[in-house]
């Protein structure tokens, strides 16, 4: 299946770079702080970064005690600003797809991935491999594109808006209908692949992982107070997450 | 916490009744194959009906095979029709809540409900009556509106409409705003509570099931080839059923 690798396109990865080095943005206002809300303990863990990006993350979970960190990227652009940024003793960066990890040995404690999976045609693939990877009981971490946002394909604005602009509502269409969205985020033709909810929690059952904790970080009023353009938020988040714990093979049969 | 009782009102009832014997309807299309396509083996078994309404399904329970079915229900008059039109020897019709279920004695195999809770303002409550009254392993199958249908409140049409009125998508606000939400569905003021898709999983999760599967029934090519008007159901699945199995004490245990 396609390996999508966007993030070696040179527009994109100066726009996400920007994007990202801003103070205020979706991801440090939702995103990381709920990510590390749903963090296990990592001290003495062995852990995996699926779309490791430029390694800020690697760097935060080694502060927390890792005893390793392996990231895989496959982007060659987003690796060499992770070696060139946020190289720590103890942090290895692979250049490889998250669909070919697969191929790597060892045993890790916590497998993390943020904001990556989306990018994944072969969603099954993925989630089968970091089983194999997981120790028993080991924990699976990962935030997405939100359903409601990753249905969505096309260019024009998905809000509808009063006469002053202001978002009334987020139209939804095709939210069944799944697989490949092409959209415009930066760049024309960014390919992500729609799954709906129903699809990302049976994936995990029939794959051997409980899902412990579901998150869809909504805007808090204190947020909308400061930055009232997330009040959209309440309409739709942009994120989802999941942490599961891989289970043993005679719990994961199903009923 | 309130306990809605819309379905003894005159206008609904009425209206309601004359829905669920027209012969095509959502709920024969999608509702109820998709329920009994996630129905356990039955046979022998002790079942509970949460919301049995006017007790077509226990029947349909004791065809097969179940050893008893008791039916709960709210309304007087849905149950008056259950025991005139749908009386069998293991059917046990009760006039209560879902909410107060836990006042019930016995030990149930398998618990269902279909279509009923998104009625219920307490669904920590009845998930935790359920675990209770079921038997280790039992299970818990339940249909709900879905969440981008619940999410909805008021009156105004739900969807962007083309010159032809032909639907185009769904405008969904106030996803993240759960609780009471009112509407008009025969009757004004039907009020149904909104639960976000996490909000739903973690109940279960906390509470001490696992989740084996999850379905959002979306309309077939076949369905929507025969009745054009289903698919709108691309946009937004009308249903979400959840099928979970009562977990040992140990494994409910947060990690």
């Amino acid at each position: 299946m396609a390996r999508q690798n966007i993030y070696d396109n040179e527009t994109f990865f100066e726009e996400y770079r920007k994007l990202r080095e801003r103070e205020v943005n979706a991801n440090n206002l939702f995103e990381i702080p709920t990510l590390f809300s749903l963090m296990p303990d990592l001290a003495g863990k062995n852990v995996l970064d699926l779309g490791c990006g430029s390694g800020e993350r690697c760097v935060d979970y080694m502060k927390r005690g890792a005893r390793s960190v392996t990231g895989v990227d496959i982007s060659e652009k987003m690796l060499a600003a992770a070696r060139s940024e946020n190289s720590a003793p103890g942090i290895t960066y692979l250049n490889m797809a998250m669909e070919d990890v697969g191929a790597l040995d060892g045993v890790f404690d916590v497998a993390i991935s943020s904001l990556a999976l989306h990018y994944v045609e072969d969603f099954p693939g993925v989630v089968r491999n970091v089983r194999r990877l997981l120790c028993d009981g080991g924990i699976f971490l990962f935030s997405q594109e939100h359903p409601l946002a990753t249905c969505y394909s096309g260019t024009g604005d998905r809000w509808t808006r009063d006469e002053n602009g202001r978002k009334l509502h987020v139209n939804i269409a095709n939210y069944c209908v799944e697989g490949r969205k092409e959209s415009t985020w930066f760049v024309e033709g960014v390919q992500r692949y729609h799954r709906m909810f129903s699809t990302i929690v049976n994936t995990l059952a029939d794959s051997g992982f409980r899902i412990l904790k579901m998150v869809e970080p909504a805007a808090t009023e204190e947020i909308v107070r400061e930055y009232p353009e997330y009040y959209d938020n309440y309409h739709k988040p942009d994120f989802l997450f999941i942490k599961a714990v891989k289970t043993a093979a005679e719990e994961g049969d199903r009923v």
